[in-house]
């Protein structure tokens, strides 16, 4: 099971698909056979800050091979599974102990810790493929009739363990049927679609709309988070996602223009205006709402013309992380348009890029070092912009204006193409490193600019108070009035309770300094003890009355949002 | 009472401020002592397509110069009265007819039909000028344990009826003390207002910042509704408001950042992130409330650089409403940016607005003939961009760029100057007219482009089927998916029944063709009616939900949004 090592710098890293059936297929991230492990120049970073010697990756440990045992009985009758199976066909349905695991698992640490160690958590009795909204109404009224919980898997990249099902239950798969295209007007700019669909399918629909389409014009959904590959429409509008092209596109929240539910209360469709006077918004009202009020079975999300040949990229190196967070919020704030993608990195982010872009020496480097960029000061900030020709041309023009402005030397495109070819590829890599006991974790935060430094300094010295942690952080969506802090963490850690201990002291280091509980990943059970501390009583007690309408039983994802 | 008549052709309007104590005080739009009748263009098509003689305008009717007999006792015990009275001081508390009358009245048509009859409708018992937040809260204690209704005033502007007190109980005035800046923020780009400050008082802080709040810039609040100069902060935000440059700056609810509100199940503050992935936002769910779960008691905006100086206007005609409405889809879809003002109007308003601006005649008229734009046909098409320098100039050039292509002719400048000469003296031209028994009333909805023909023509047609009625129609507030419409009515018309049956025959034929009941009035009690068929009775219960958890008494705002 374990790998050899051929020579001492170079682990073997573990680079076989998964055995069929075992806990590793379903931890492992994306494509099986698809696999990244630390470039040579960021795996000497790691052993050198972890302190940790090439002896140490010899052998891989945890790295749940093991099979699954099929030995836990689903907690539903015979009679009430034959009434499920009635409903969306014998087919449709899975009571094995590996297919509940598998879609009652998302990505979070600790999900991966459970699944290392072949622990079977939390899991649903049932998994259902349901093949069309009348059958979702079908599936929830039963539930609802006879107090059975009901949870959805999208494409199952939840970091913040919102797939679990502490009380079991059904899970409902979304991504077998209910994936596919519900209609498209290309006068309104606006396509219809069932919440099952993967992001590159979306995507690709769009891009290539006059062939699949039958339109005249090539579109663009805009939303490329980071889980693209593996997270479908349906999650990005429930747990309240970001894009790594947010800046311009805006977050899933913005990109939605009407929702079809179902839920204990009935069916319904909010209307597809762009804008209306007609009371609090019930489309705002469901948004975000994780399951909890019911389950959604359509979404109508705004499309906007694709026009990959207008895209130009920037890179720019500043001075310190003061310098780029404020050349970042004139670009947010400057009134001229904004990048599609912008990205400021901290120094100790920016150190780790340039290794692993392999930018740490040569001619660049001695320019940096000429113009006065120190490292362990200096900080990467890069994007891109796009839209009509000559709006991407002023954008990026602003931006390089107000880079130089704030002291930032030209650092070309390459940074940008490299950053490209790897944008979908990190999370494989946290396979690698885990397989070795090195925990790679990100905690990310909203923070208004006025708190901006004080939630990175303060948020940071906590982390680095640990021995022996790298701590990366960067911005990554932008908004005039603030944005995003996303730190990621590398350490060694195989204990879980160790690691939630460290996790909370992060998060509450956060939220005391003024940031939220999440920018992107949402809610989930990870943040659901934090949220009345959060948002405070009354707010709490609103979204508790909302769930009490809905879901008077209680079993619409019971235990996430803190419902 | 009326006035004299010197010539055939000009009435005389009445142009002299209505007596303190009359009810004309109370319905007469903006300042005492301006005034604005229809231009003498404007009379003579007014006279033609109403088919009214000169001596139709002989004598003002209904002129509402009767005073408010102070006849109407409260229906609250004098002990709770003066329990309220402990809470915000003598002076601050009136129960005479009047004061309750003018701050039960808002500017819908029917608050005006029963003012000029001298009919005092649906009044509270008792106005009260709380002083600051912890009043609100102390006052809404009392009217939650005793079960009395409770309304809040703004700026009084309110055309759906907002304002009434079916069932009496307390009115709330924000504008005489809760009208103070709280906090500015320049680099969060914020301000912290108390909810009863007018436009005129938040746009002229913003726009002297450096002077008046101590900042390096100048800001502007983005939000000009027609209603702007007696229109309150809080007002837009709880009745989804838009304004005159939304297409740039955003809708009401798209600058609210944070919100304070009082409710009977607590007070609460919003956090004041850009964007946040902690479930359903709780100032989603307040934005558009109206006064039914709680009462808005400070607000935080986004603000803009102001930059006055970039501004470039432009006027086109275009040939048909068809190319107009094609141009305006597709500048909003042009993903370039979007001007701050961008207008279309219909062949009518168009020829009117030619009479208005005396641009029917001479050299500009020749040119149009000689074009081949056609009185009838031929529409107006103009607005500003703004923002950066080299934004708003390439904003400007994209947009003349559709313009051309779509057939359109320049019209230079000139009528954005005209037209910006009076975008706020509108309403005080239907108290002009209303003196006359002639009805000026407007009703606006939300449409995608694919419904937005159909929408214009069925309503306009509807509208048509009445003898002598001018319907002047335009597009305003642009968004990639669509638009809204904006219906102009002005007839004879003195019975208020028969304008009600008229008017629900209007919004019936909005509705079904598939336009929203509001772009940006609100619902208030003027389409409170409609709620339940227009979002469906699923929906209408949810929001049912939360007036519940909110107010179980049933005493915030009673009857407005349906609630």
């Amino acid at each position: 099971m374990t790998a050899s090592n051929p020579t001492p710098t170079a682990p073997a890293w573990i680079e076989s698909p998964p055995p069929k059936g075992s806990f590793r297929s379903i931890f492992k991230w994306g494509d099986p056979r698809i696999f990244k492990h630390p470039s040579q120049g960021f795996f000497e970073i790691i052993k050198e800050r972890l302190h940790l010697h090439t002896n140490h990756f010899n052998t891989p440990e945890q790295t749940g091979y093991a099979m699954v045992p099929d030995n836990i009985k689903p907690g539903l009758s015979r009679e009430l599974i034959h009434q499920f199976s009635s409903i969306s066909g014998a087919e449709n349905i899975a009571v094995d102990t590996y297919s509940r695991l598998n879609y009652s698992s998302g990505k979070s640490m600790e999900d991966i810790f459970h699944l290392r160690e072949g622990h079977v958590n939390e899991i649903c009795d049932l998994v259902i493929h349901p093949r069309d909204k009348n059958e979702v109404a079908q599936i929830l009224h039963l539930c609802h009739e006879k107090k059975i919980p009901i949870h959805v898997h999208g494409g199952g990249s939840s970091v913040t363990s919102g797939l679990q099902c502490p009380n079991g239950g059904i899970t409902l798969v979304m991504g077998t049927h209910m994936n596919r295209m519900i209609s498209f007007n290309e006068t309104d700019q606006t396509i219809t679609v069932e919440p099952g669909m993967a992001g590159p399918v979306y995507e690709g629909l769009l891009n290539n709309a006059p062939e699949k389409l039958g339109a005249q014009k090539r579109y663009t959904g805009g939303h490329f988070p980071q889980s693209f590959e593996y997270s479908s429409v349906g999650g990005w509008v429930v747990t309240l996602g970001s894009g790594q092209a947010s800046s311009y596109y805006g977050d899933a929240a913005d990109l939605v223009i009407s929702q079809e539910y179902v839920t204990p209360k009935g069916t319904f469709k909010t209307h597809a205006y762009p804008s209306t006077a007609t009371g609090p918004r019930v489309d705002d009202i469901m948004i975000g709402s994780e399951g909890c009020f019911g389950i959604l079975v359509g979404v109508t999300f705004k499309v906007f013309e694709y026009s990959p040949n207008t895209t130009r990229t920037f890179a720019f190196m500043l001075p310190d992380f003061e310098s780029a967070a404020r050349a970042a919020r004139q670009i947010s704030q400057g009134r001229f348009g904004m990048p599609s993608i912008l990205r400021i990195s901290d120094p100790e982010e920016t150190e780790v890029a340039l290794k692993m872009y392999r930018l740490d020496r040569g001619l660049l480097a001695r320019i940096l070092n000429f113009k006065g960029m120190q490292a362990g000061n200096m900080c990467l900030c890069m994007g891109q912009t796009e839209g009509a020709s000559a709006f991407s041309k002023q954008v990026c023009a602003q931006v390089k204006r107000i880079c130089k402005h704030n002291g930032g030397m030209n650092l070309t495109g390459i940074p940008m193409k490299k950053w490209f070819h790897s944008r979908f590829m990190d999370p494989y890599m946290r396979d690698a490193l885990n397989d070795y006991g090195i925990l790679i974790d990100t905690l990310e935060t909203a923070v208004t600019w006025d708190r901006f430094l004080d939630v990175y300094h303060n948020t940071r010295d906590f982390i680095k108070q640990h021995e022996h942690v790298i701590c990366m952080t960067h911005a990554s969506h932008f908004y005039a009035q603030g944005t995003n802090l996303y730190f990621i963490i590398i350490m060694p850690m195989t204990n879980i309770h160790e690691f939630k201990r460290f996790q909370t002291g992060i998060i509450q280091r956060i939220e005391q300094n003024g940031g939220s509980l999440s920018h992107h990943h949402g809610v989930g059970r990870l943040f659901a003890p934090f949220m009345e501390q959060h948002i405070g009583q009354v707010q709490m007690a609103v979204l508790q009355a909302l769930k009490t309408h809905f879901d008077p039983n209680g079993i619409l994802n019971p235990g996430a949002l803190g419902l």
